[in-house]
């Protein structure tokens, strides 16, 4: 059979192939430079080209000469407020990392200062986060004891800090962000609300006054430890937990209802730890069941290089913690910038703020800091401050700075439940039952990966939480690979317009033509299943005594992307069927990529060049005339 | 901004919600049971029904009755025919997996008449396959030394093998046979390729007649091996492996020059047996550094379920022996099965053949049997002479069975050389150059796999390779999901078609609109790199100062399969972006899944329903209907 007088209005021509290092680097740039970061290089004098390519490396020198003194009024007011809560915050989490307290303090000092230099967002406020302390916590004790061995803990910490510092940056510099990316929102809600409930429940022991308590993090072993040795609960303790957490709740309720009090809610934590001390101080506390911090040492952060244990026996330990929690609190921190980004309309390079909070880490492991990232709580208390600038993170260390100097022998008396409950309180606003609610609205399969990676954490720990979640948004994107979809199409009245027959009830089947679109590229993961589907499909259409009889196949290519030699496979045996039913196979639109493909491989040869059509209306018609006019005539043409 | 009087001619409804249990229910189906198995059960009888499942499960029901005595005569020929290449092969390849000869044999007894009954293919011919054998020694030798502790190294292969059949028999049940897609066409011709280098050096060894060899399986330990012992090799050896060698290629080379005398290439081996085994009784041989099987115990298969190491220290080994060994033998399996129902136009159901295969391996471990599978060569040779089902099965398993009751002290004199030989022949076969070179010329990435499993294989060890190319291969579908394309389309002159103007050169810019075509489910994997390149494409659009101002932007949603929460929450961010920038978003056909989620989220309303049209060519005619109309006048209309 061939086309007769048939005249096509549109042909697909066969596009020329373009050289192979010319399309291999028109592919790399698609995947790995999709923003083309460069663009404004384009052009421009060596001079100019050396100025911007630093401005690109370093923010600081492109913003900082357009500073504003009203800007820095409106920064220094957002980088008190957040050095508030920095220092009561970075005592606390220090203490969830199994760290002594005085690095928490340290954390907040260096690491901010990095990143004003080298980060691109105006919003973030750079601390540790409580999240990624645990999980350094429950990783690393399973190699050292944080109590026998602390300077060898400490080490470790520093170590796997540098590490997550290296694995960031490098990210950043292979443009590899993307990986960051299939820690899917779903994901990240069921992991966060799960840290936060293990979280609270560490806290337990603080504000219970315990001395002893179980290292494992999961629900079950934390409420034997708590039941198991209810003679050993302290009301001192508890009474003052209780008191602090109603005022922190309080503060937090008021904020919430009058927004522009927002620094009541962000004075608070440091506000309890005051009272708190004080407190203590006065009524000898301490020797009543009260634990407190103690001796804090005066001082700047001592230089850690020498201390990173790069001969350790514990590395790989070191090794695999710094990769985990640093894709973690990557994934926290750019997520943050970004959403503060999109409220002020100004754009976040996600690879540049990975190298960004890589160098920070790095700097950080070598100055006596542990891992920090942009933990949102800190961040939106910066927004609502009023930050301008990265210029509040500068503030906020030179705060810091000025507390290490100086003000640590106030800390002596502070006591631990009171940091117990800054936790919980920063903690349950972790806990994002609404999001998840949205979720089962929406997806339904986005909520059971949130379901189960919440489940993961609490009953499991939290790297088996996060092994689940991300292989289940894993395996839904490898079964949708693998799974295409394939649909009947029919016309819909009164255009050249065709849709699938299920979901436009209006649309109407072509006599004698089977249109079928397949959705999605064509891999080796979904040939053999294609080869199959569609084999049904013509089957089906057979068996279908009612209808006229099939003559027709045609193959909707609009949205395969791309095929690789398994699916030419595929389509060539589609191909030798739909022959030996006596069934004529024709393509509708496919993309020159495909197109390329199956000429090379001879596709097109064996099918005739003829039977590819702009458009599924188009091939539709082309049939159409070649049922009407040839059915007594079923012989070929030569045109 | 609205329509104003602009009458749309298609309208976009909402789909009604489908209840959660009926649309799960048929997303199961489409992903597991897309070849609807059970179709041909609906509206039978019960004792019909009953009829049918039987057939369904055990096929050899179904066509025996039909079996008539011509197809025996074929089947007969066939039979004998893989029976001659059955024997010395299994007694090679049980070498290959350091277990004793015996074992080979016996393993094409059983297994043979399980697949008969319950295999759906006509032309699978069953036996041990070489790669798989190797991979067994090398897995297992690591734990066990087949030389010192042989009956606890047979022990461990049995149960690996029993571990296998569990695997492949739970794929099929759990339908989850798409896992063996994802070894993709390119990997498997590499990972073969390499296989067969691997196995032919490692029959340097026989050759040279050489008592010590290494454990190891890449190139260099082998090589190292050879040369370091060049005073040990045995001249007599060597010139009985060059003679079998030439003797065996010449009978190929005559076979393939002429298909009809396929049975001199498939006689071959057995012939050379024997003409090696009465050589060496003749000249007393053995005596003269030619190594032979000796002594092969009489009798047929016995029973090994009391011989399966469940207790066994080495236990994980056996199982993840039998995961690996059982997947890659299951890929050959199907794959082989697959292609020659392709000829023969007949169909096979994935999953039912793995639980064919499943039973077969289960019921051989119980039985002194180690791995089978379906290996392509002895089918090839079963299809050449002329098998009309699975009889021929039969046939050789009762020919393996006198062999075993009868003839097994003739193999006393083999030598091992003439196996080694034979070895080498069959796997010249497997390594397909011209199926590389076809990758290249199609797909330069499925070549790069390609030849990173072979070196893998080679340089590394036969898992080393598949790892490397099953991670390569799925590396390839995430970068695909990870970023899909997005393309700007133009129309085609004198139609209502829409086309990337990339590809094709006529198609021609709208004026003042901007029309993206996102090729691709929209995930959480990508999300973030569609807004980041959606937007530069907007930002270029704007930028470009020679075009007409943008006002309209098109996100043609036709290849947009689905979506997950954070795509909508990317659509939104667009949708605020637009806003600011004074454009309006337009969306052209979303699918019906894509719209009840935009729906749900409340993107729709945010849109307005208005915004959504049936087809590019329709959102393109409203836009320059408000263009033209409402440039003076843009006010709302209420229509």
């Amino acid at each position: 059979m061939g086309n007769m007088d048939y005249e096509c209005p549109h042909r697909i021509s066969i596009p020329p192939s373009k050289p192979f290092l010319q399309s291999l680097r028109s592919a790399v740039k698609e995947t790995f430079f999709p923003d083309d970061p460069f663009r404004q290089f384009h052009g421009q004098p060596t001079s100019r080209k050396l100025v911007l390519g630093l401005q690109y490396f370093i923010p600081i020198l492109e913003w900082a000469p357009r500073y504003t003194f009203n800007s820095l009024k409106a920064d220094l007011v957002a980088g008190i407020t957040i050095a508030s809560l920095a220092v009561p915050q970075g005592i606390s989490y220090a203490n969830l990392a199994s760290l002594p307290p005085i690095i928490g303090l340290y954390s907040s000092f260096v690491p901010p200062l990095i990143y004003a230099m080298l980060g691109s967002s105006k919003d973030l406020a750079v601390g540790t986060v409580a999240v990624t302390s645990l999980l350094i916590s429950s990783m690393l004790r399973k190699e050292v004891s944080p109590v026998e061995h602390q300077r060898q803990y400490v080490q470790l910490a520093l170590t796997a800090t540098f590490f997550a510092g290296i694995f960031q940056a490098s990210l950043g510099v292979l443009r590899l962000g993307f990986i960051v990316d299939f820690l899917s929102h779903a994901t990240i809600v069921g992991f966060k609300a799960g840290a936060a409930t293990v979280v609270c429940l560490q806290q337990l022991k603080g504000i219970l006054g315990l001395v002893h308590f179980t290292h494992e993090t999961d629900l079950i072993s934390v409420l034997h430890s708590i039941f198991t040795q209810v003679n050993q609960w302290r009301w001192e303790s508890g009474l003052l937990g209780c008191c602090c957490l109603f005022f922190l709740l309080l503060t937090r309720y008021f904020s919430k209802r009058k927004p522009a009090f927002f620094w009541i809610n962000a004075m608070a934590p440091l506000t309890s730890v005051i009272l708190g001390s004080v407190l203590v101080y006065l009524i000898y506390a301490e020797k009543h069941g009260v634990q407190v911090i103690g001796h804090l040492k005066k001082g700047l952060n001592p230089l850690t290089v020498t201390e990173l244990a790069f001969g350790s026996p514990h590395l790989s330990t070191a090794i695999k913690t710094g990769i985990i929690t640093g894709v973690i609190s990557l994934a926290e921190g750019i997520a943050v910038g970004r959403s503060f980004a999109m409220f002020k309309n100004y754009h976040i390079d996600g690879n540049k703020e990975m190298i960004a909070f890589g160098m920070m880490n790095m700097a950080g492991s070598c100055t006596s800091c542990y891992l920090t990232s942009g933990p949102f709580s800190r961040t939106a208390v910066n927004f609502n401050a009023g930050c301008k600038s990265a210029v509040p993170n500068i503030i906020m260390a030179t705060a810091v700075m000025i507390t290490l100097l100086f003000l640590t022998p106030l800390f002596h008396y502070t006591p631990f439940v009171v940091l117990s409950s800054i936790i919980i309180v920063a903690m349950l606003g972790l806990i994002d039952y609404k999001a998840a609610f949205h979720l089962w609205k929406l997806d339904k399969f986005d909520f059971v990966v949130c379901i189960c990676s919440y489940i993961g954490v609490v009953f499991g720990s939290i790297e088996i939480g996060l092994v689940v979640a991300v292989t289940m948004s894993l395996l839904r994107v490898l079964i949708s690979v693998a799974r295409p979809r394939t649909t009947a199409l029919g016309n819909i009245p009164n255009s050249m317009v065709y849709r699938s027959i299920d979901e436009y009830p209006n649309a109407t089947k072509v006599p004698g033509v089977l249109i079928l679109q397949i959705n999605g590229s064509i891999y080796f993961a979904n040939a053999n299943y294609l080869r199959e589907r569609i084999t049904r499909w013509i089957y089906e259409e057979v068996e279908d005594k009612l209808k006229a009889t099939l003559q027709y196949v045609i193959l909707d290519m609009s949205a395969v992307g791309n095929i690789d030699t398994s699916g030419i496979r595929m389509l060539q045996e589609i191909k030798k069927n739909s022959d030996r039913m006596g069934l004529k196979l024709v393509l509708a639109n496919p993309r020159s990529e495909v197109i390329k493909k199956l000429d090379k491989s001879k596709f097109i040869e064996s099918l005739g060049q003829k039977e590819i059509y702009l458009s599924v209306g188009e091939a539709v018609a082309a049939c159409n005339f070649m049922l009407h006019t040839c059915k007594s005539d079923p012989q070929d043409s030569n045109v």
